[in-house]
């Protein structure tokens, strides 16, 4: 069996990144820039008023007397005014400094006299409330580097220097198979011996999270060829989740199809609870995940590997974990690491009653999923334990 | 003007709730039941083996003598077998238990004897490895209350109880109007005066992160008629979103605009940097937020303000914020609160350099807001933080 921070570092040494496709400035939100950004322009592409206010040039200003206010500039303005010694322009947020100014003083820190305006503010220096020219962005500079994340902010940055598309690492198309001859549709009727069907429920609805669409999702039985010919038919998929069927029982056939198919196993079962039967193969560039049947196990199994997978073959930060101070005691069997339900409150976590892999009603409650480490057997309140936010 | 926890609020205090929706359950992930969800049926549906074995009544069985296995039961069958005295059903995970049989014993702890199997399992009781029917769920019984946040794990439950649709609280209809007579697309040329349009797209992202699409985005001049006619065109919103034109300038006609279209303002101007010429007010039950024009207030009005909005209006959990010991000191002015781009690391969060509001290159190595307290001047390392996470 394959320890659980093993498993993770053979997944994402067998990552592969994904291509790179060009998109709309927009559409990249959450993706990773694959390519440098250059800025299309200086940014400020101009010396501007970070006020509203009046402009005008400091070395030739004398203090004691009042300034003529010669003319009005306002954003998006370009009025072609020359300042001279002892004029000023009466300016606004965002406006173009007129050519011989380069300062601006604050409309509230000016009065009124000799039917111009006299500056009132001891701590006016030179460029004063001006945002110079380029202090942002240089023209054909890089403004950011290739392996940048596009948060909403990055976004508007891009926007500002004039970028209208970006090249960044494309989602992984991901296919989902779930296997079971007593699996149902939700809103049919339910024979006896079957159950509804709902893991491919929880995995589609755990992509959506990561704002992708699995590019197939199919069911089969509990039939090698059946599941074979599944697989087969999505092996150019990035990443391929089967569900169930992984064990070592006679009814048991993914693994056996996975081979039939030329999918080499990596690894197969890790030291945890619950998804003790994960298993980690590969197909040319395609990484396969034979996940556990019980709901609860294939979707703490899909948090605890797959989610990485999937971020690290579109170059998106991995591994990331909160450690937060246990609320209540819990004793666990040593020799496994456990991934338990768990809810934040008060500045800790709590973990949940009921972890029984089959029951989804406390998994429904969870905000978190808490790991508790393999060679540990008591756990006690107020202990820092590692946690995976899942809302 | 208004204290930002008294913004805050407010804001809460004058959301609605947006309409009911009937989704598809998949469709759902991320929203809030508005209506509970009745099990469609018991959950396991009938008493289910827990693992690969076999089944057998415990009270019948003779712990010296080898059962005899009479058939077989798998995931999905239903045999219609009779396990009677000394006998067993050889058994898989998910296979509903024979009748007569109570009892599982895991196929690891068997031997083979007499032509049937030999029981080895000290701590074996009755009910051993078997669900039992509806001990997860009952028919027609609640299996979530309104108001549940549907996770991907809430997704799967609901779907192994047969639900096809669910009720949620839709998500709320948002416009955007960037205001500005010097803002140019991005991708087209850049006529002197004017700089790029990019509040629209860190709008747009920041929704995107929120799984939301705008409703529009219209752009305006500097022009009170012209922003009126926008604001007007958009106010069967649930939520406008106005950019730029708020301050008390010359130029600034968002403030007049709102009030020719009727919309009561709820206060303007918050004590806080950035963003400190917020407006909010509301037409109906459409809330309007007027930001201000810098690209980093905007945001950041968005993230501190508007996201709650959202969220509260549609049932989702608001204020969601970490606290986080600061790695640097930070010297503040008293008397607004700050929001400061952050990043952490190493346990802790850093108050990155360049927070000047029109700098958005600094923002978009961010992944947080650090909020310091409007009373304070002087923080310290090692002092803890309130942190909200953006990417």
């Amino acid at each position: 069996m394959t320890e659980v921070n093993e498993a993770r570092k053979i997944i994402l040494d067998n990552c592969t990144t994904t291509a790179v496709d060009e998109m709309p400035l927009l559409s990249a939100t959450g993706f990773v820039l694959a390519e440098p950004v250059y800025s299309a322009i200086d940014t400020p592409p101009f010396d501007q008023s970070a006020m509203d206010g009046f402009a005008f040039s400091f070395d030739k200003w004398d203090k004691k007397s009042a300034l003529k206010v010669v003319g009005e500039e306002r954003a998006g303005d370009d009025s072609g005014i020359l300042v001279k010694q002892q004029e000023a322009v009466r300016i606004f947020t965002g406006a173009p400094l007129p050519h011989g100014a380069d300062t601006v003083v604050m409309q509230e820190k000016v009065s009124d006299a000799d039917g111009g305006i006299l500056i009132e503010d001891a701590a006016i220096a030179k460029g004063s409330n001006v945002r110079p020219k380029a202090s942002q962005t240089k023209m054909h500079r890089i403004a950011l580097p290739a392996g940048h994340y596009l948060s909403p902010a990055s976004i508007a940055f891009l926007a500002g220097i004039g970028t209208e598309k970006v090249k960044v690492y494309s989602h992984p198309k991901i296919s989902i198979i779930v296997t079971g001859s007593e699996l149902t549709p939700p809103g049919t009727p339910l024979e006896k011996g079957k159950i509804y069907e709902s893991n491919s429920f929880g995995l589609a609805a755990a992509l959506h999270r990561l704002h992708i669409q699995p590019a197939a999702i199919l069911t089969t039985r509990d039939d090698r060829e059946e599941i074979r010919e599944a697989i087969q038919s999505q092996l150019d998929s990035d990443i391929i989740l089967l569900s169930a069927g992984i064990s070592v029982g006679d009814y048991d056939f993914v693994a056996g199809a996975l081979e039939d198919c030329g999918v080499k196993k990596i690894f197969h079962k890790v030291k945890q609870k619950p998804g003790k039967p994960l298993y980690f193969g590969r197909y040319r560039n395609s990484l396969v995940f034979g996940l556990p049947g019980n709901p609860a196990s294939a979707l703490t199994c899909f948090y605890e590997y797959v989610q990485d997978a999937i971020l690290c073959s579109c170059k998106k930060e991995t591994g990331r974990k909160i450690v937060l101070p246990l609320l209540n005691d819990y004793t666990k069997r040593k020799g496994l690491t456990y991934f338990l339900k768990g809810k934040i409150a008060n500045g800790g976590v709590e973990i949940l009653k009921h972890q029984e892999s089959y029951l989804m009603n406390s998994f429904a409650e969870a905000d978190c999923l808490v790991e508790l480490e393999e060679g540990k057997e008591n756990f006690q309140k107020g202990e820092p334990v590692k946690v995976r936010m899942i809302v």
